[in-house]
């Protein structure tokens, strides 16, 4: 199937849709398809991750953006500001950058209170100054009523990279452990429990945190720390299945090890949605020689935001691409790439 | 009038309305007391420039955001995409930074057709081929059909600033002249002029263009170029009175002397608009010693986006913070700040 536009002719296989769906912004499959058979097509010889590392004069940058548009702008735990400021730092902690300065872009709807753009402003600064980073530029554009929905936020951050810091799926080896500072599927149950419609009780709050103090710590320890990644939009799952499919290695998780609070295990039992699939803002997986887990592991849980890391699971020369997960009953499972949208909105 | 929300308190003068308007994203007096008044005390200790210029390790960055909600996405002359890509280059240029690197985010309506957006995709990668930067990083979001309209993109851009070069208000002289690099109002008026409702015929295609050679060209000249301004939304009057109140300075512009096109003033009469006031998206205004400004305006001749080049006034130590022109009949009037947004979602 080929669409022409004006001449444009779309380079499938993207699914069989002609127009965007919202699983296109999951984070999953889609995604992947639209980066991969659209945006990098389109943009030439380029290699799109979510952290760049380039060089600039003498300086080593990590350069990373996100927009957010999570509904409600105001959840347990924190708003779309805290995690704008947070969800760019952590992208740049992911590659072992020191954070240094941010840009904020805004899209307004026509007839957003202002209270409320003020609300989400000071959540920012407030969430700039916890990690020590700067808010130096930024823009604000206004569209009409129909056509946007409150506060729309796209924040870019550059931060410094050490010489000699080199973290990314492709350092992935077979071996390595597989670690996660803390319990899973927090934030997406926290901005769930008070959306239009879907309101239910839970004291599940936000796990909104600034990482890089977190990544520090690790390295720090000297350990050769392989691959972190902050599992978001389309939680465990997608994340470590992006890194499988990139490093051409398997993951084997042990099911019982991996921390889904009750609460979160409940509201997803309730709703039918897969813990492993929904989306965290302060929490990382890292993937760490095995000799020295236990180290990187000590140093995690004397932080504040890894109080809770443990080991999950191992990569593996078998099944590369794959991720597999072993059941209490001990049979295995497998733990797909989420296709689309489990929860649209959700950053 | 303070209005609360949930503790936050409005720290106003905000002019007297409640909620956002379309006149704040018009980039002039609305937009300047929403980043006065409301962003820049939410995020504390900054000072939010358009191009902030900052040291990482030991590189000078330019770093610059912009966020495009341009409509219709397509216009004679260009796209959002085109836009998106050369208006964050030009940001950079006007800090006299070499542009390097961008970073494009997107916020995608459900239902927008896969083939739109993979042509304004292209219209990125082959703007930034043709500007010599790189897209290395990126981000896709998807709302829901009643909350977005088509493509939302903000990039941004990382630029190197040669040691030494210092461009800004901050360096505007009284004497000094003010160059602009071609004609003025050309791609609001091309954009209005295929607006649902507004079509009317017009040979006007956008400017829209990287200005970063020109920039080049003119500071090889060794002239001791003082302030770069792309004067975009809001056209002329808007950076010239952000200029002029930056610096304290008044600026005397000659009316005839104003290259405006007669397709733009005609359009302009038509639709009762300012042609001052309307944007430009591939124009430059610079301030540059009077004894320098004939060696600067020769070097801009010669490049392609310059070729049109001219004097249209003068910085003056008189009624800082003001400008006027001086009309055909001998008076002056006093060109003001655009309040709102006479143009909505021009760029």
């Amino acid at each position: 199937m080929t669409i022409d536009f004006e001449g444009w002719a779309c380079p499938l296989p993207l699914r069989d849709t002609p127009a965007i769906v919202m699983g296109h912004g999951g984070g999953g499959a889609m995604s992947g398809d639209l980066i991969n058979h659209l945006f990098l097509p389109a943009f030439g010889d380029v290699a799109l991750t979510d952290s760049a590392v380039v060089t600039a004069g003498t300086a080593r940058l990590a350069f990373s953006t996100d927009s957010f548009v999570v509904r409600p702008m105001f959840f347990p735990g924190g708003s779309i500001g805290d995690l704008a400021v947070n969800g760019t730092v952590n992208d740049l902690a992911m590659s072992g950058a020191t954070p240094l300065y941010l840009s904020a872009a805004f899209i307004l709807q026509e007839g957003t209170p202002l209270p409320a753009v003020g609300r989400i402003a000071t959540a920012m600064g407030e969430a700039a100054r916890a990690a020590g980073v700067r808010l130096v530029t930024g823009d604000t554009k206004v569209v009409d009523f129909d056509s946007g929905d409150g506060v729309y936020v796209t924040t870019t951050g550059i931060g410094l990279v050490a010489d000699g810091v080199d973290l990314g799926p492709h350092r992935a080896t077979a071996g390595d452990a597989v670690l996660v500072s803390g319990p899973l599927g927090v934030h997406g149950v926290a901005v769930l429990s008070c959306r239009q419609g879907l309101e239910f009780g839970t004291e599940v709050r936000s796990d909104t945190a600034p990482l890089h103090g977190l990544v520090a710590a690790m390295l720090a320890t000297g350990a050769d720390v392989h691959t972190l990644r902050d599992p978001t939009r389309g939680g465990l799952a997608a994340t470590l299945n992006e890194i499988a499919g990139a490093a051409k290695l398997g993951v084997e998780l042990v099911e019982r090890d991996l921390p889904v609070p009750a609460e979160v295990a409940d509201a997803c039992h309730l709703l039918g949605l897969d813990p492993l699939q929904v989306a965290n803002e302060g929490k990382l997986v890292a993937l760490v020689p095995p000799d020295q887990a236990d180290r990187v592991l000590a140093a995690m849980r004397e932080h504040p935001y890894g109080r809770d890391a443990c080991r999950i699971g191992v990569c593996v020369a078998e099944h590369p691409g794959m991720v597999v997960a072993r059941t209490g009953l001990g049979g295995t499972r497998v733990v797909t790439m989420p296709i689309g949208e489990q929860l649209p909105r959700i950053c």
